[in-house]
């Protein structure tokens, strides 16, 4: 076979090494085609046949000619069959290549005129730009305190491959194709399971949609709620800009709520006009740290019955709780006015896209409709695999492993504030990923510079307080860090725990 | 340790047995309250504690009997003292849960009145009704010869494990996070090297956005328009509702384009109004299964580039030709010009949930923002795979291996159609998924119903055509059967086939 040949054949420098890299050396048009009518093709022109077979080759290097321009508008082709003749192959393979091109609209072919670049061909396409470079290293961080990720260093590799050769080995055909819009029965079935015992959500597979994570069911939920002419959707005053902007982007009012020492002020949903749901963290507010106390659960829990509204509940990390039990989901209090949302970004990892909405009944058409009445968006693979992983109890282990090793290194930072800092105060529960270092007045924006410049990237409360106009009200003066204790590897932690030390003032 | 010991204690019955389940057996606290104050914990309530330690099961349980109805509202519990003496579990177990369901908003605890259920408990649940069912065997059709779906039965399982395998050893940790928004560079540089090399697309790594199929690439593309203040998306008049209705709810209007044999009638986007990119299917239009002719091909990015508009050419069975090589895709033509979109769900599997769009530099930025400026939908890890399977060679291996396969039941199709209904033509080019089989005038319906009659479930032509109103043109009257030959197993194919010949008139 031609393919793994390799020879030179002149005067026309037919190249063909192994590889299938083939390349013809012939006049360039561009040498001739300054002036008069367009020159025939001649030689020197360098076409490189790639892929599989000759024909493919041939019709990808003369595609590519015209389409940088080496062979010019108008520039007639040689006819088949001295290019055939030149080239060493079959006429036929010549013509079905010119019959390709001129299907593709790159070449005409005319009775009497023969086979030409088309007049009207792609302008040469300008070369693109090299993609944005990814942060050079003497610009990135040493150590990254600010991110809302686990440790992506001990992602469970191995298990998550064997539930995948288990889950894949074990799947029935139709799982590979079209899927329900709800998501995979076996991963429903296992979250019910796992919802109920870890989270007390009262959680049926057939209340359970599955997405891509909060994002996703966030974006679902906005569509659903516009459906449903809600005008707004109040939040919590300190959040991720991230998901504001998505349900104001979905066309959604996103009045701020409050937030002090326990949690959303609740009470002043009253007050708010139009507002359809609420965005909440109850376990765990993101990322003040603070549980939303009993007394505004219930109240919440009436707003919604009173209102007709929706609790949106975000349990971004509430299997993270170091002090006692996790505080049991505010869905289960009344599972038909709170949509329960949880994924896996916190718990396993966010490259993972998988999260679930657990839903008051009336919902699930709503929501089923606006994903568009299938699973267009989420791997049914990937969702058997967390099915599997769920099952199997390697899930419960990765939490439990990973919850010692949060709660360790919470320990360590407080120990070492209190050593090193004493004046610094740990705000916020015992929990979650982050922890909130309360600074003295006005040295939030100096301490985020100053570890900046340890190579130390941390981000200042104030970063995650919501732009209030006219609300009634004014954020208390409040300085602060969030530090992300979780997002470094543990051999980076020592380090970044020190750089952060040194920063306190 | 009690989780695995077995044994009962009466005269409560507090039964412990293995697995951890425990059932406490006290006084259902309903059966005192229909009058007077609300009544204090007493014998015969039923707790069954679960889960993995004795105080998550105490507030599972506790909460799962207010939650019920089986501890009213009101009612007091026992002192913690005297619970954990009947339940011969610590103090602190009974303490530690009471404030766990008090901090949930279950329970109150106020001094003097000790720990009662909430006045303002949520109504006991409805049972959750039975998920809706599959449709039982006896009315599913015993052939499909109407999804959208390749062969399910052949997804190359243990090719597809191998390169999960080695994609996920190899990953970098920051795989794991969260994703760039145009998706792993990776799979971006392995798709364009085969969308170059296979459907002469011109495709860089940094033009590819990565989404998680053509569903979700029009969203964002519908999204892009939007903010582009586009108000019309051409579209051809044959198709599927899906798309249409993704375009309309996204608030665009979708003007139908006229389809003869020569495909979309690209001409009469001139005489539509605002319309500020069009929907094309040009390699193999669906489900007619012409092409676009080189005219129009070449007319429609004139119509682009004169109007300023997009064409978006959903390239979704391109790598499926069998009577000569695939017709490149038309983005080659114009890369400013045009959206190409492509996917594994014809060439792979739709469970596998991975698309691509190739974009004009320009519109790079404004799909990032759709997207959210992060890859919120796609897994990493099944991106990754899907590299390491292109690369390897798999994805072109496969591709092959299915073209022979449907190349084979296309002909056998041809041929048993000629012997058996010799009435009866094939329209379309030998290529993709589907035929479309060409029946005497007004028979359509009737075809389809008595295939159903005979366990076969297949499309009329008409169930695709878009509904034209007032459009200046009407469909022509044309009886077809839309037949997807690549869906059935190979064991289901000879069944198949025999019964569509059974059914033609």
């Amino acid at each position: 076979m031609l393919s793994y040949a390799s020879f030179i054949v002149t005067p026309k420098h037919y190249v063909l090494s192994g590889m299938g890299v083939w390349s013809i050396f012939m006049a360039d048009s561009r040498t001739n085609s300054a002036a008069g009518p367009p020159p025939a093709f001649g030689a020197d022109l360098h076409l490189e046949l790639r892929g599989p077979g000759l024909r493919a080759g041939l019709t990808d290097a003369l595609r590519e000619a015209v389409r940088t321009g080496r062979l010019a508008t108008g520039s007639r082709l040689p006819a088949s069959r001295s290019l055939a003749a030149d080239l060493g192959v079959s006429r036929t393979t010549v013509v079905d290549a010119y019959a390709d091109l001129v299907a593709e609209g790159w070449l005409t072919a005319r009775q009497g005129s023969g086979t030409r670049v088309a007049t009207r061909v792609p302008e040469p396409c300008r070369a693109a730009p090299d993609a944005p470079r990814a942060r050079s290293d003497e610009h990135r961080p040493r150590y990254g305190l600010w991110t809302g990720e686990p440790d992506l260093t001990n992602f469970p590799r191995t298990q998550w491959l064997t539930a995948a050769r288990r889950a894949l080995t074990a799947a029935p055909h139709d799982a590979f194709g079209y899927g329900d819009a709800r998501g995979r029965m076996e991963l429903r079935t296992a979250l019910a399971d796992y919802l109920a015992r870890a989270r007390g959500v009262y959680a049926g597979p057939e209340r359970i949609v599955i997405c891509s994570g909060f994002h996703h069911g966030l974006a679902l939920m906005a569509q659903a709620l516009r459906v449903r002419r809600v005008r707004a959707v109040a939040v919590e005053a300190y959040g991720l800009d991230l998901y504001r902007d998505l349900l104001r982007n979905a066309g959604l009012h996103t009045p701020p709520l409050y937030v002090d020492e326990h949690g959303a002020r609740i009470d002043d949903l009253a007050r708010l006009r139009g507002v359809g749901a609420v965005l909440l963290t109850p376990a765990h507010q993101y990322p003040t740290g603070v549980a939303l106390c009993p007394e505004r659960r219930t109240a919440a829990v009436e707003w919604a019955r009173a209102t007709g509204g929706l609790i949106l509940e975000d349990d971004y990390d509430g299997e993270f709780r170091y002090d006692r039990q996790p505080v049991g989901a505010l869905q289960g209090l009344d599972p038909e006015r709170v949509v329960y949302f949880g994924s896996v970004s916190k718990s396993l990892a966010p490259g993972v896209r998988l999260g679930w909405m657990v839903l008051p009944e009336e919902l699930i058409p709503e929501i089923v409709t606006a994903k568009g009445h299938g699973d267009y968006m989420t791997s049914a693979l990937e969702q058997l695999t967390l099915a599997e992983f769920i099952a199997s109890g390697a899930y419960d282990r990765h939490v439990r492993s990973m919850r010692l090793r949060y709660q360790r290194r919470r320990d360590e930072l407080v120990t070492a504030l209190r050593q090193r800092a004493p004046g610094i105060r740990v705000a916020g529960m015992a929990a979650g990923l982050q922890a909130v270092l309360e600074l003295p007045r006005g040295t939030e924006s100096s301490v985020v510079q100053a570890a900046a410049r340890q190579g130390l990237a941390v981000r200042g409360l104030t970063q995650f307080g919501y732009e209030v106009a006219d609300c009634g009200w004014r954020f208390p003066e409040r300085d602060a860090l969030v530090v992300n204790y979780a997002a470094p590897s543990d051999s980076a932690w020592a380090g970044a725990l020190d750089a952060l030390c040194r920063v306190m003032p």
